[in-house]
């Protein structure tokens, strides 16, 4: 046989998938020195530590036996790039997207374990980025680097595109896929910054929500004033924004901004079986947000909020004095973050446009407001009936020992659009993380078992793909 | 004449007043000093230099010739009392109080000259703690050494009665009077924590109101979680939250808790006439405050709603992430801080049970809620047609060369009832700071006109108040 594999059969009567499960506890060593840097993008302190996680992914990709290799600057924090097409050039080349850069740490007390001292507990290793997504970027790594070592090659041509940026909302991103339109072209993109349903419950997310971030300023005076001398007799922004924040949800649940849901598409009888069927169940979203009680808008069930409607969050409030005890003010500035999550086929522009109208409308006279818009990223929904996709579903039945199914997600993954609109390429969602694994959160976790597994389907997949 | 004094003309047929007038230059050198000693009470990595201060104060006592001048340890920041007590038993004993601890000065970035480096322009001089009540506290220094150093002695007994924690909420301050009560016997109070209404609008406070101070803390999943896994199915704390404070308040700006209103005195027509003549006049509120339209209760004059209503403010909000840029969390806590201005006939219990009553109603279940009281302090109306008061009232005429008048004070100086209930007597508000200080803000400020003529006032209040 061809030293580019095609097949999971080794000359040597053993299978790739057999050399993974001889070397599980050696992945997991090396696992821990990749979630040990501490590359965090959104924290210029860190820029030294995420140049140094870059450097590491091309010595992975040069030791795995890439032809290609290399840190490519960017305005921002880089990209890592490398390239293996010794397969026919009949095989597909996939371009693998994933990101090496993990979220803030904040609020570090939380930790039960410091954030970057990998603890294995049980099934579990706790670190941040372990699910998000150094753990899948490590799984593919491990797939390749089996199939090079037990095949001399891989089955399919590679290009390997791993960003630091993914967690401050990819801002050079779009500009570097246009630039590079030739360097990144390929039959389709493997996305591994997703996850499955549970341990056993393999599944492939097929819709994405988009993402509109704000920031909205309220200002009264020019200074915090003294709540003795001033109060009852000058505008509170705190309290304006309050009011302003409490209008934006009518008592269902529905976010009431004009025109919000006007494009939303109401889901099919289809649609609502699938997600009842699939989940997520209000037991599992409960025991994953570690929460006794689930709140949404009326008239839908909990896995349809999260996968087929939009939503508009607070992430983030900040007025006056918030330190130990006391202090008599009346804030000068009231700022709240807007999290908007989108679903096909709402128009990002329009909830802008919504969002300000609103406030034109509501915002009293006797203070300043101010809407900043931080990101936007669009939806996404994949096609059906893809080779590639039938090639995933197949992977992942023979990996779990039983059939995966389709998905929505409620959360973005803004390259998905940008490659389907640079590229015209497709993207297949397939990732090893789970859903209770506390991403972007205190005590990010990743299930060994399913990380296990994650590098196996990999390895089928791309087997599979390649015939 | 006695040399304790008595009379302002003095032997060599000067006056105190001449001496204060040709020793202006003097005295602002010396406030510097006293200014530029960093005596933030709330922090403590301060706490060495609110000893300092406290010590200096002592050493000023001496060199005007207090009998006694000390430092008294208390569970927090030191006490500093001086007794002068060699005028005739005939003459009235003032405890004179003050406190010499000031507000923190974050934020520091929009000071325009460091806070703690006092800094003359114009008129004024800026520095933390310059209005509240540095200047004060010095004027009132300079008024007794001005009497000592021209007569060789003060025409009254005196009591001198500094605290160190006045801007923390006085935590040790009623435990002290109620064990001093012999030390700090006295025949009534001159607290100079006060101010008047203008550079030529000489005013003296006969209402102060009360100040019950909350933390409220809403709280959902154990950690933030991620809003597109999450959001749309969860309950979101800062929602919430904003929900809760937005209901706090009616449409006509009424505070909307049950009964909050039921003990509060109407106005009568005289105080109102009062009110409306001495102000603060609308144009005055916004110009101190810095904005450019007021807002306040339906229904009463902003002069009324400062002095004669009771309000509920928002004095600070945190929730979530409030950094730059973006995380698309769901936040696990939301917390507000909540400071209720109280008037006579208010009952701080039963405001603190109407706050928990309507947060038992209207906080859903999808939440967890805490209050947490963090002060009390009561109001004070003071006794009209008192000698102290009429000597106040003239010490004022002669200074400022008008009528002075009553005013009701926003604010709270819980001092005032705790000597009231303690040791049965009487303050009287007397002070030179300015409506537009900006105290608790950045840029304080003092008018130092106005200063010099505070000192006058000392000056003249001690004499016609010991005859």
């Amino acid at each position: 046989m061809s030293p580019t594999g095609g097949n999971l059969q080794t000359t040597n009567g053993g299978s790739v998938v057999e050399y993974v499960k001889q070397n599980n506890d050696r992945y997991v060593a090396e696992l821990k020195d990749y979630l040990s840097m501490p590359s965090i993008s959104t924290l210029q302190e860190y820029k030294a530590e995420v140049e140094r996680t870059a450097r590491w992914l091309v010595s992975q990709l040069e030791q795995i036996g890439f032809e290609k290799a290399e840190v490519i600057p960017t305005g921002g924090h880089p990209i890592v790039f490398g390239e293996w097409l010794k397969a026919p050039s009949s095989r597909p080349t996939i371009l693998v997207y994933g990101h090496y850069d993990v979220q803030p740490t904040d609020p570090v007390s939380e930790w039960s374990t410091p954030p970057f001292t990998p603890t294995i507990k049980g099934d579990e290793i706790y670190a941040r980025g372990a699910a998000d997504m150094k753990g899948e970027g490590h799984a593919l790594l491990k797939s390749l680097e089996a199939w090079t070592t037990e095949t001399g090659g891989l089955p399919v041509n590679m290009k390997f595109f791993f960003e630091g940026e993914e967690e401050i909302g990819s801002p050079h991103l779009d500009a570097f896929i246009e630039k590079n339109r030739e360097k990144l072209s390929c039959t389709f993109c493997l996305n591994a910054d997703s996850n499955i349903s549970g341990p056993d419950r393999p599944s492939i997310v097929i819709g994405l929500r988009g993402l509109s971030y704000f920031e909205i300023w309220v200002r009264g005076a020019e200074s915090d004033l003294h709540s003795g001398s001033f109060g009852g007799a000058v505008a509170n922004p705190a309290i304006v924004l309050s009011k302003l924040i409490a209008g934006l949800h009518d008592k269902d649940g529905r976010v009431a901004l004009k025109g919000f849901y006007d494009k939303v598409r109401k889901p099919t009888r289809e649609e609502k079986d699938e997600l009842a069927r699939n989940g997520p169940s209000d037991e599992e979203l409960m025991k994953s947000a570690g929460v006794t009680q689930l709140y949404g808008e009326r008239g839908f069930t909990s896995a349809e909020r999260v996968g087929m409607r939009p939503t508009l969050d607070v992430s983030g409030m900040l007025s006056g004095f918030t330190g130990e005890g006391q202090k008599t003010v009346i804030p000068a500035v009231a700022m709240a973050k807007i999290s908007m999550r989108t679903v096909p086929y709402q128009d990002a522009e329009q909830l802008d446009s919504s969002l300000r109208e609103y406030f034109k409308r509501n915002a009293p006279t006797t203070v300043k407001w101010e809407i900043k818009r931080i990101s936007v990223s669009p939806y996404a929904i994949m096609e059906r009936n893809t080779p590639e996709l039938k090639a995933a579903s197949r992977a992942l039945e023979e990996s779990y020992g039983r059939p995966s199914f389709f998905k929505l997600e409620g959360g973005s993954v803004p390259v998905v659009a940008m490659l389907k609109n640079r590229l015209g390429v497709n993207s297949i969602m397939l990732g090893c993380g789970l859903p209770d694994a506390h991403i972007h959160a205190p005590n990010e976790r990743l299930h060994l078992p399913t990380y296990f597994r994650g590098i196996e389907t990999y390895v089928r997949f791309f087997d599979f793909v390649s015939r």
